[in-house]
């Protein structure tokens, strides 16, 4: 896997939750992930196909994702209910979006699908493919999630 | 929504189920989803793009997957472990591209994202569209599973 389209959507992740969410997102190291890791309460998942096949996704634990999108909607959010859920759902359009354009401008052309978002308290995202699955972990100081991208 | 997209997909689960698991699958009534109605312990997710943009996605009971995949392996599984996440995707990925195959006879070309296998007692998938979602419910003598296509 080529690691140089990973880091278009690590920048558009950064820049999505500073912009949209007023949120400061630490990049850590990415790793190659062989076992599931992004275990969460409220994950994204977005195919991507065109000149390859590829899938990403975002695990938030379930205090991260409600002050992220409490701060998009300055109000105060408790409960993961329809707006946390369409939220995250328009974060991962937005750096599915995004980081695509920049992968376009390095004459990669891919398209995205409609974006499915899961709730349920400690569930496990695995992506079927034998190629590397690549994990990048992000800290903001209402606790972290785990981006991960995949690409044939 | 145009609902000659769903029934090559409907088709392609009946019959890899049959030949792969030994599996008779029923097919109940498809109803459009408003509300997330796809809860259970194992799901498969998969986008798909091309002349048009959408998602399919199939969600289990522990007892329905476990059944399955026993008998597509001819031993009996008692845990979800790697080898029945690996077999959801499988059976997904042999159901979108029997699915999109039938499609293309049809004018409409499609490609297939990688797969994603989700995990964790009781979870919820939710498709992020303003567009139609169709979930159809299906019935085998050792539970129940659900399957939902959405396109753009």
């Amino acid at each position: 896997m080529d690691v140089q389209l990973v880091n278009p959507f690590i920048d558009a992740t950064v820049h999505v939750l500073a912009s949209l969410a007023f949120t400061e997102a630490h990049v850590g190291k990415p790793y190659l992930k062989k076992d599931p890791v992004a275990q969460g309460d409220v994950s994204g998942v977005v195919g991507l196909s065109g000149e390859t096949k590829g899938t990403i996704s975002v695990t938030f634990t379930r205090k991260c994702i409600l002050t992220i999108v409490s701060k998009m909607f300055g109000e105060e959010l408790t409960e993961i209910n329809d707006e946390v859920k369409d939220a995250v759902g328009e974060i991962l359009n937005i750096v599915s979006g995004s980081g695509r354009q920049r992968l376009q401008a390095m004459g990669k052309t891919m398209t995205g699908a409609i974006p499915t978002v899961i709730t349920g308290k400690n569930h496990v995202i695995s992506h079927v493919t034998t190629h590397p699955i690549i994990a990048v972990p992000f800290h903001t100081e209402n606790g972290d999630f785990t981006f991960e991208v995949c690409f044939e």
